[in-house]
């Protein structure tokens, strides 16, 4: 990768994260939208709290850098942008929570039941799950109805019960049971991986695009889940904690089964050079487009080194 | 109140109740809807404790007989009544939280966190607000486009930040600072008026009514919302606990202010005797079809009686 490249991707990286942070700014600001009777000072504090937090904006990014591959409106792969965001955001909030990983601080800052409590913290949580379909069912995101209700329906799905949140159950359960290869993988596909893969695919949905494409980049959006999700697990090995701010090994010190722990570190490493090439390969007819996807892809592999 | 109408009233009531929690069992079954990667059984039995629990399904019931008495689609009335439900059930298992208000027991039995654990209540709310926007965007519900983007969009409105969840996070500060009187009534809308008022809106959205019927129903729904929190508050003072079936003058021991404890039992028999006949007034255009209707808001009104 020579600098010229390198730089470009972190510039574009940064950019989209100041733009999506502006947006989701004046989304959480406290002035009531039609139909809401009040917001309260202290509710909106604790939700810019865990939102405007200098995060990497990743999932944003793979919105808007789809959409720019797929020639879409900017404007409105913003706001699916923002919207993914109060996903992670929220989904951040309540894993911090005593109940759940009890970490008191991400980004090293205090987690949001650490500089609130956990009664703000849950429903800073439940209000940014519930943004986010607001986001995307306004007027304000000019997209046709079709778009807008297919963009709703596939986030719900991603984020529910059969995506995100249930990974998430599992990965309690797991602490409980080992799972076994395919259970690790299944639990690592909703936990992680569905949100990433939506990523994709509402980008694809955000441009209009055909059937064809929007299969095209769903499956590049769950090599995206499986490349971060290995990087992660590598990272919890290899990292130590000055490096990845926040508590090292956790996962392995807790029992949980990783593809890594299974299959070392070495196998680990040939799986995500493999899936970078898939995903370089998926986007090979959109040509010179499809760049910074695929840089996006490398880096995510990349994490650990 | 003949008993002939007050027996079809109990019926009409309890035959929604029983046709709304046959389709949420449906809902929260364990297969896979398209786009989920799977459903985590000891998740979905959270779920299901969390919502098939013999509720009165009074929101429901509201979507329905407005959906009836406009002459929409019952079959459109029955999701998006389980879609409200599904939002109620998420904020009573999330208020019933240690964190929260700490409630170890909902209509005689163990509530979700004392059945299964704090991580997995959380969860499972975290679920059912999700599951709630899967209903009203999916295909399934049977209604044009910009009809199930307005249900959406008004139910994200309702619920949110804006709506219940600030309303409930200006009651927990309610227990530092009690508020004023305009304090209390802010208050009330948005943690138990605005879902009541969606409901009686969300019938007109369900029904393509013009704006004017729509209106007409959100200001129905509003006093409603003003009636049932009227009503609770008369049930908080003069109930015992073995009636209630949960403890009585909590509230009042906790020091919140209501508008029962400003103005004394007596102002609030009367006023709920006038929000009633402002609602009959406001369905008088409908006739005879608006008579359930008028009877939901005498029956609510007389809950204390």
């Amino acid at each position: 990768m020579d600098m010229a490249h390198e730089d470009s991707f972190a510039a574009r990286l940064d950019g989209a994260a100041r733009d999506v942070a502006a947006l989701l700014a004046a989304l959480l600001s406290e002035t009531p939208l039609e139909g809401e009777i009040g917001r309260p000072p202290h509710l909106m504090q604790a939700m810019r709290h865990g939102v405007l937090n200098g995060g990497k904006r990743l999932r944003p990014f793979l919105v808007i850098e789809t959409v720019r591959m797929l020639g879409g409106p900017r404007d409105a792969a913003l706001r699916v942008a923002a919207a993914l965001e109060c996903i992670h955001c929220y989904s951040l909030i309540h894993d911090d929570l005593p109940a759940m990983d009890d970490d008191d601080l991400r980004r090293g800052q205090p987690t949001v039941h650490v500089a609130f409590d956990e009664a703000t913290a849950i429903l800073a949580g439940d209000a940014l799950l519930t943004m986010a379909f607001d986001i995307l069912a306004a007027p304000e995101t000019h997209l046709p109805d079709q778009a807008r209700l297919a963009l709703i329906g596939q986030l719900s799905r991603a984020a529910g019960v059969g995506g995100m949140v249930g990974g998430q159950a599992l990965d309690l359960h797991a602490e409980r049971v080992a799972p076994d290869e395919a259970g690790i993988v299944r639990l690592q596909a909703m936990k992680t991986g569905a949100l990433l893969r939506y990523a994709c695919a509402a980008g694809a949905l955000t441009s209009g695009a055909d059937a064809q494409t929007l299969a095209r980049m769903t499956r590049f959006g769950e090599i995206i889940g499986l490349a971060f999700q290995l990087a992660d697990d590598l990272l919890d090995v290899t990292s130590d904690a000055a490096t990845l701010g926040k508590a090292a090994g956790k996962d392995a010190g807790r029992g949980k089964g990783t593809l890594v722990s299974l299959h070392g570190v070495d196998a680990a490493r040939a799986r995500l050079d493999t899936l970078v090439q898939e995903a370089a390969v998926l986007l090979e007819p959109f040509g010179d487009a499809g760049h910074t996807l695929v840089e996006t892809a490398r880096f995510i592999a990349s994490r650990d080194r």
